[in-house]
């Protein structure tokens, strides 16, 4: 019999439903926050759906969870790797553990303390490595060959696609007249994601937010031609990766729009959503508040706040 | 007839429940916050009240709405005014706003950007005057006997007890069951509403949480005679200040106990907090959070996170 849940296509309208349904015991409904402060000083009427307060600090849970159920007993058999050191790594850790498998998160030498604290708290097996791509990837390799654990890619994956898109159709639920929607991209899972649950929920505009200082969605929706990343010098951690293969051709047709944001408009969204929400978001998030400041969208507009999760020891209070 | 709801004397439960009631069309009954992550970490059980939720960022809104709306008619007429630069000088200027009454707030000339643009956000009248406390005071008096504006003190008076007692009134309404609760602790308004909330309302040990640095509420309440702050060198600016004469004979006798937190307890309070559940608190939240983290309470501990507001734009994200 086919198995119909490991998704080979792009996620239907029932497949997001699914995704939603099979996580739901383990991920947070995440609150949508409005701010009467936020809302003046914007100038609009703002949803902001808080996956800073997702389990693991960041959506990626989402993906993670479903992924791993569809491979349920593969997972159980052999454990899970991935060489994300991101959100992804803590997410995969913390979703296997929900399971009782293994999950196996080669990161370089030189990640940063909070990150490595992150994936150990939820359980991961670390290998440390070199810190180069050649090195993470032959690094993952070789423990895959030897544990035979199932390699799950960050974001260009259909089952993670449906699983993060559940973000948005949870929004959505709340929210079904929500006139435009502002979503942080990188790999472009949250944002293909939320581009179908609209399709198929709601009416809204999808508007995409990347840093000018990591372009290459922007460039590849905008010439029709997939485009790695050439630079990714941004402060916005989490968007410096190259779209996915998978996730590019469905932001082509379904996402109305991708902004640019300077270094200087996320730093100032992140203070902006500090100062009037009080909620810890990730510099990667700070781009959908920057757009929504400063593109003044007219009616109910939505903001995945994408995470929260960032090194706040070196802020000093003396 | 006599107007018993200008308080000449400690609050009764009676007093407190009124309160309540007239506040509550104003402000936000603020969540309790649990987050597992945080539970883990500090090894307890543990929620949060979340008043750096509340309007104006943090629970001052609570006493200054309740006092202006006691003082109705003269606010309406006259106006209040203070000479506090903190929290109390912003949520008296919202407070003003929402009966339609002026709020003058006198304010030192080398005051924190962030705190200028919140009394101005929310309405204040500003006279900015010399950096010290008699110029303060006699710039206030000045104003006050041109207008006939009713000076509002920021926590030495009944009525703002009162109204502070509703932020733990509510915690046990919805947690009864609290074994302690945790309250920071600098003129005495939150920690003697608390006191008196958990003698009518609960069966906590309510202990204050006071940075060593600025340490007279402890001396005060281990001497037994009120002393005045000598020092108040402290990262937690919102407990620099010395307990009001009103509060020190309600803590005295209903606070089961006042625990010092030195500046690196603080700090890793506020971050620990940042990291765990993403909520903005300010430095002297860290307290509650640094106290709990130390003491290992057993069973179900209440935290009051009394505000979050603070300069943010000096974290710089490069």
């Amino acid at each position: 019999m086919m198995d119909t849940t490991v998704l080979t296509t792009i996620p239907s309208a029932a497949d997001i439903k699914a995704a939603a349904e099979r996580i739901a015991p383990y991920v947070n409904r995440t609150p949508v926050l409005q701010s009467p402060r936020f809302n003046d000083l914007a100038e609009g009427d703002f949803y902001l759906k808080s996956e800073h307060l997702q389990k693991t600090g960041a959506f990626k849970a989402r993906g993670a969870m479903n992924t791993i159920l569809v491979h349920k007993d593969e997972a159980l058999e052999n454990g899970v790797i991935t060489h994300s050191s991101g959100n992804h790594g803590a997410a995969l850790s913390w979703a296997a553990a929900q399971i009782g498998a293994k999950a196996y998160v080669v990161m370089p030498s030189n990640a940063p303390e909070a990150k490595i604290a992150s994936v150990k708290h939820y359980g991961g097996i670390i290998t440390f490595c070199e810190p180069t791509l050649e090195a993470r990837e032959s690094t993952a390799a070789q423990i895959q060959s030897e544990t035979g654990a199932l390699l799950i890619h960050p974001y260009d994956n259909y089952n993670i696609i449906a699983g993060q898109a559940t973000a948005t159709y949870e929004l959505l639920q709340d929210h079904p007249d929500l006139d435009h929607i502002f979503v942080p991209v990188g790999g472009g899972g949250l944002l293909a994601g939320a581009a179908l649950a609209n399709k198929y929920f709601g009416k809204a505009k999808v508007i995409g937010c990347e840093p000018a200082a990591a372009s290459d969605a922007h460039e590849s929706f905008t010439s029709g031609n997939w485009t790695p990343v050439s630079k990714s010098d941004t402060i916005a951690d989490g968007l410096r990766t190259s779209l996915g293969r998978k996730n590019f051709p469905i932001i082509q047709k379904y996402v109305d729009d991708i902004v640019l944001l300077t270094e200087q408009e996320i730093e100032n969204g992140w203070h902006y959503c500090l100062e009037t929400t009080k909620q810890l978001i990730e510099p990667s998030a700070g781009t959908g508040i920057a757009a929504a400041i400063r593109e003044k969208t007219d009616g109910k507009t939505g903001i995945i706040l994408c995470g929260g999760n960032m090194d706040v020891r070196k802020f000093a209070l003396r």
